[in-house]
């Protein structure tokens, strides 16, 4: 991880610049589905994900063809809590999962054909425990929003993930803080907690954010205060992918926390993501309504790892294949409607 | 197409001969799944996903190397009343876009390394016109049903798909035969009937249930006199591939026609099928309820040719590699819980 950081002045500045989608090439692509080999429309969801393609990539010819699956790992002192049923040593061991090819998102990536990268974020060190303190300082939190910005680039379709034991409490104080409502509406049960860490887990969520309560009018505070490093990269990552035109997916819980810290500071600025699925996480249902996210998935996944956005990626890469591959009706010599 | 048939009565000897799913396989399935690194059951549909394919192959390690989307196609005597915006040569245009490689489907299989064989059943001679007449005899159905049995050995995941100009309005008067209600709880627009022809597309629903409405309680007697050779063929696949433990991937409202068939005969004839997607023809979803299937996919594709299950098993086949590629929690050295 780098050890300068963009001060969070700087990256409040980069919202200001935000390229939109392109209405051009919408309406290009719009014009060409309609001369497909199919009724209009009749591939529903995937006609549109085409579409949505080339309005952020600016091309009436959109790719897929360097696709990245991007997983940022991390560690959190609020883990000493009893909030995960998993000792804090697992991220460090599924890293190397990740590396040798033993995870599920491996298996996904290899099946569909998507480029895997990894990225630690110093897990030797946990962010400070946010029930008792701000998990990172601004020098550390905008540090790590540029290395976000720095991990993705070479690729026209980003898959987020994420992995670290601890993670889905520190999505849940962002939420707490960002949305409001009650802590216990926030907290699942993550990698399969037992009633009395689910308990544990909701109390420490509304301690942490009853203790900073005074500092989350800020998304960026919010981050700072309640987040991780791996949910400050991916806010970098997001923001990085909307300057450079790349389309991003979303994946569960955890990544949608990045998400919502970037919806919070202006809701535009997840033109170019679309949700993969919909996490069994209990609230994910919830923040994806927030953030106006339909999800392509709906599959009970409750992982991480950037699984449910690599199956997604499976959809809006054959989207993509029918859109470009397709023969008209012209050229295949097929009636049109009558 | 084969000029000889089965006679209905050897069709019905048959579901009395149907394996059941293999519970040893799925256990041992299971029992493997939590072992491997991820928290139990944290890839939800995907690890049921696998149990299924391991239950119908009888395998504790399932296989999905040779899949194939195979699709039916036929035209229909009762397009001549206006049921359809396109004309009925679209059916032959379209198999021939198959073969060149130019539709949708092609896209997908070629994407997600799906194998694709179209079946042509007797485009130039379209069934009988169900508002006037049975659609088949007893030995033409029966025929089809068993051309259908032949048409999918060799195989390890099966999914069905169809072309044929008319047939949302053959499987509407499938489903108001066997299901009941009103015609128009059955009817959707098809590949895109405007209002006059939706009301068209009523009316000879509910002409045609009414003609045959004395011999509609076998449901064989349905498909034969409702139903057309696609519908035909796909029951036949569909109870060759029970016999064969061969796991099916049902496609959208025409394709679950032909389920709709075998769930009456016999509820347990579904058991090797899942649902792909649910289709956005209106009454997919009430049909998938009926038949007890939960779709994978909901991406409101209302295409046919069996893009849905394939899309659908993109996610299978992703679901088997998760299965059988990670690594144990003992194998990679990742603490299990604590």
């Amino acid at each position: 991880m780098s050890s300068s950081g963009l001060p969070f002045d700087d990256i409040r500045a980069l919202l200001t610049h935000m390229p939109p989608l392109d209405e051009e090439a919408q309406r290009a692509i719009r014009s060409r589905d309609g001369e497909l080999t199919k009724p209009p429309g009749s591939l529903g969801r995937l006609d549109d994900l085409v579409v949505w393609l080339g309005g952020v990539q600016a091309k009436t010819i959109p790719t897929a063809s360097r696709p990245l699956v991007a997983v940022f790992a991390a560690n959190h002192g609020v883990v000493a809590r009893g909030v995960s049923p998993y000792p804090p040593s697992v991220t460090a061991a599924m890293v190397a999962n990740f590396s040798t090819g033993g995870a599920a998102i491996n298996q996904i990536c290899g099946h569909l054909g998507l480029g895997l990268k990894v990225f630690e974020l110093a897990l030797e060190i946990p962010t400070g425990d946010i029930a008792s303190e701000a998990a990172m300082d601004e020098a550390g939190c905008a540090a790590t929003i540029a290395f976000g910005m720095e991990a993705i680039h070479g690729t026209d379709l980003l898959c987020l993930g994420e992995m670290g034991i601890g993670n889905t409490t520190i999505a849940a104080a962002i939420y707490h803080a960002l949305y409001g409502g009650a802590a216990r509406d926030w907290v699942g049960r993550g990698t399969g907690l037992d009633d009395a860490g689910l308990a544990r887990k909701v109390h420490v969520v509304e301690t942490a954010v009853a203790l900073h309560r005074d500092h989350l009018g800020d998304p960026l505070e919010v981050l700072r205060r309640l987040g991780g490093r791996e949910v400050a990269a991916m806010v970098g990552a997001i923001l990085a992918a909307r300057t450079e035109r790349i389309p991003v997916i979303l994946d569960g819980y955890v990544v949608c926390a990045a998400a919502a810290v970037l919806h919070a500071l202006d809701p535009a600025a997840l033109d170019h993501c679309v949700a993969g699925h919909r996490s069994a996480e209990g609230a994910h249902g919830d923040v994806l309504q927030r953030l106006g996210k339909k999800p392509i998935l709906d599959l009970g996944l409750r992982l991480g790892e950037g699984t449910g956005a690599a199956l997604a990626a499976g959809v809006v890469r054959s989207a993509l294949a029918c859109h470009t591959g397709m023969a008209t009706f012209a050229q295949a010599g097929v009636a049109d409607k009558t």
